[in-house]
Formats: structure tokens, sequence, C-alpha cells
């Protein structure tokens, strides 16, 4: 069965989480939206998907992961499909609870990110709330991110398995999304990060270990790979990140 | 086994989706932070329990669900494991991935709703961030609100079974979640959702039902039941409703 990932043409976004776990666990995809002719004519095909009246499952918005005859929505929801499929989330009860738990948190985390250039939310462009962005990134980077990599820091140095990975003693997809995230945030805030980095030597090393994983590091190397603009989820605007 | 659900005394809030599935599910549990004396006292116990250095898989947030060796947060996470024990999802996967699906598009609805009085996140006051919580109500009223209730009147329109429930035949957890989200709007907009509510009949029979349900119906006449307030997730601010 080959996988088909339907999401926003030309950025990263929250279906990037969802790259990553399909690349790691090497399993055939088609990204869908990247197979056509243009980002136009790619976002159009993706709304037309997504609003086909014949659809027992609407999703509410992408990543769709097509596998077989199931359409998977949510990015937290997909992940805890591959991850008991390909090897990248525990066997037992207690530890697939606990790496889905670990992605919901970074479902928050990601929202929050998402806020910081859309604080009044996604109707309008960041431009019409520039004023907004400031004062909310401002609070994020001040009290909210090193609260983040403050719980992750800990969830690793308490990993009873002391793996260097979140859930016990391999790699999960909660790792890939951590993995994501601190990319994300270097891109979209380089300077808070290098003030910040220095505290989180685990978080880090966890990001550097992922990035060297034999698929993950072929696949950030590869034209699959899209680069950070400021059409995604992590944006950098130098005026926001003082 | 009896649950422990450890949450913010004096507040629904992302605790009550687990409370009204415990409640319908029948089972014993112990709201804990209930059961102390003075919320003041109950918060301290429930930041000592959160913080506590010897939890190998510490929860970054409330609600926390304890099932016996188990300790389980993340609402949406809470949700996925007490439907599979207590007949509150499907029995196979398509429709277990469904209603979690759902479930995490209401876990998004909960932010943005949460937002529309927090626009720059939860580090400050509501006093604090009132003429940006206008400018975001605003466009939550207007396009948001909308979206998000004529999301899930499709899907109950489109469900295959016809039963008036979210997913297949029977009730699920996404059913309580939507209720939930149905009351907390009409205490929070009330001039708002009386202008939108009849656009969304399947939305609003649904929210009937559930209030029905036996167990829902005793629990809401109960005392267990927490009024809506002004500290918790859905709020009314007049100024805000227009």
């Amino acid at each position: 069965m080959t996988y088909e990932l339907y999401y926003w043409p030309g950025i990263q976004g929250r279906g990037e989480f969802v790259r990553l776990a399909l690349e790691e666990a090497g399993v055939p995809y088609v990204d869908v939206a990247k197979d056509k002719s243009g980002e136009e004519a790619a976002s159009k095909m993706l709304l037309t998907f997504m609003s086909d009246p014949g659809l027992p499952h609407p999703p509410f918005a992408p990543p769709v992961l097509k596998a077989g005859g199931l359409l998977i929505a949510q990015t937290a929801n997909i992940l805890l499909y591959l991850g008991a499929r390909h090897g990248l989330a525990p066997d037992d009860e207690a530890g697939r609870l606990w790496a889905h738990q670990l992605q919901l948190t970074i479902t928050d985390w990601v929202v929050e990110v998402h806020d910081t250039h859309h604080p009044l939310g996604p109707t309008e462009y960041y431009v019409d709330q520039k004023p907004e962005a400031r004062k909310r990134t401002q609070l994020f980077l001040q009290h909210r991110l090193p609260k983040y990599l403050s719980y992750f820091e800990k969830v690793l140095k308490r990993n009873p398995a002391a793996s260097g990975f979140l859930v016990g003693a391999a790699l999960t997809y909660a790792d890939l999304s951590l993995f994501q995230m601190i990319a994300g945030l270097r891109y979209a805030f380089p300077r808070a990060m290098r003030k910040l980095e220095s505290q989180f030597s685990a978080v880090l090393a966890l990001h550097t270990r992922v990035s060297q994983q034999p698929r993950i590091a072929a696949y950030l190397a590869s034209p699959r790979r899209i680069p950070f603009n400021e059409d995604g989820l992590f944006r950098h605007y130098p005026e926001l990140d003082k």
C-alpha cells in the first residue's frame, strides 16, 4: 500500500510532522500536493478533495492521510496510526498513551507558535495584526517557550530507560516531532533560541541525534524537505525576535 | 478500580470533558480537587502532585487521570483511553480513529474559544488584554464559530448510520464533548448563539439528546456539575458578545 498525504503545497506546516514519520518509517508515500503543477492548482485540488460530498468522514483541515480505505486527519491522530504500524511507538498500552500524550503537548505548543504571528486567529493576515503579534511573541519567548523546553528536558532526563529518547528505549514519532519543533524555533527565533538553548542540553542532543538518523538525514538533504518560509507555521520575522 | 481525576478546583474547564465521560460510563471516580477543603488548598495539592520528581511520566498540565498504575494527561488522550474501556467509542480501528479525529478537532475549537478572552496567551489576565480580546472575539464569532458549527452539522448529517450521533450508531465521547461545546458557547455568547443556532439543527438536536441521557441528566442536576463562571474556559463577558 502506498500512503497518500494531502497537505498544502509549498510549506512544511503541520504536514511536516507526518512527513518525518513517513520518511523514518521508510514506507512508500505520495505527497499529493507536490505532484501537481503549481501551488495554485495544488491548493485547489486539496480543497476539492476535502469538500467532496461523498466523504463519510470529512476532515476539518489538512493534513489528511489516505491509508487504503481509511482517511485520517489531525496530525496527532495520523501519528497514532502510523506509530502503531511502523515501529514508531511502543507496543504496550502505557507506552502508546505516553507517546501520544507528549505528541498532544507538542500540538498545544504548535498552536502557541502559530499564534505568535496570528494572535487574532487564522482569519486575518500577519500584516493586519502586527502590534498584537509583537505583544504575544514577547510573552511567548519570555514565559511559554522556556516552559515547554523545560518540560521536554525534564521528560528526557526522567525517562527510566535513560535512552536519550522521550519514550522508552527507542525512537518514537514524539522524538521526530520534538526535533521539528527545535528546527522550526531556531528558524523563527534565532536570537531567542541562542540565548535559551544552552539550558536544555538533553533536548538539543535529541535534536542532533534525530537529524543524524540515516533516513532523516537523507530526507533533510533531499529536495523533498521544503525550506522554512513565511507562509508556514514557523516564520522568521526579525521584528518579533528581539 | 476507582479512577482519580486531578484538575483545577472551581471550574469546568478542560476537566469537564473527562467528567462527562466518567459520568456517562457510570464508573466510580474521585474528583480529587473537589474533595479538599477550599480552592487554595486544592490548587496547591494539584501542583504538588504534578511536580512530584518521582513521576516518570510528568504531565504538562491538568486534567490528569489516575487509572491504577497509569497516569494519563491531555484531555483527548484520556478520552481515547476511557472510550475504549467503557463503550464510549467504536470497537473497530476505523471508528476509533474517526472518533478521536473529531475529538482533536474539538480540542482545536477549545483553544480558539479560550483565546477569545486570552488572545495574548495564558500568561496575562483577561483585564490586561481586553482590546485584543474584543478583536479576536469578533473574528471568532463571525468566521470561526460558524465554520466549526457547520463542520459538525455536516458530520452529523453525513453519518452513514443516520443515528443522530457523530460516529456510527451509538453515543461516543465525541458526542459528550460536542454537547459541552454547545452548553459552553451558549453560556459565553448567548446573543451570538441565538442568532446562529437555527442553522444547525442536527447539532442542537444532539445537544438536547445528550442532555437527556439518564446519567448525564442526573449529573447536570447534581452539585457535581460546577456552574460556568469567569475563571473557566467558557466565560461570559457581555462586552465580547455583541
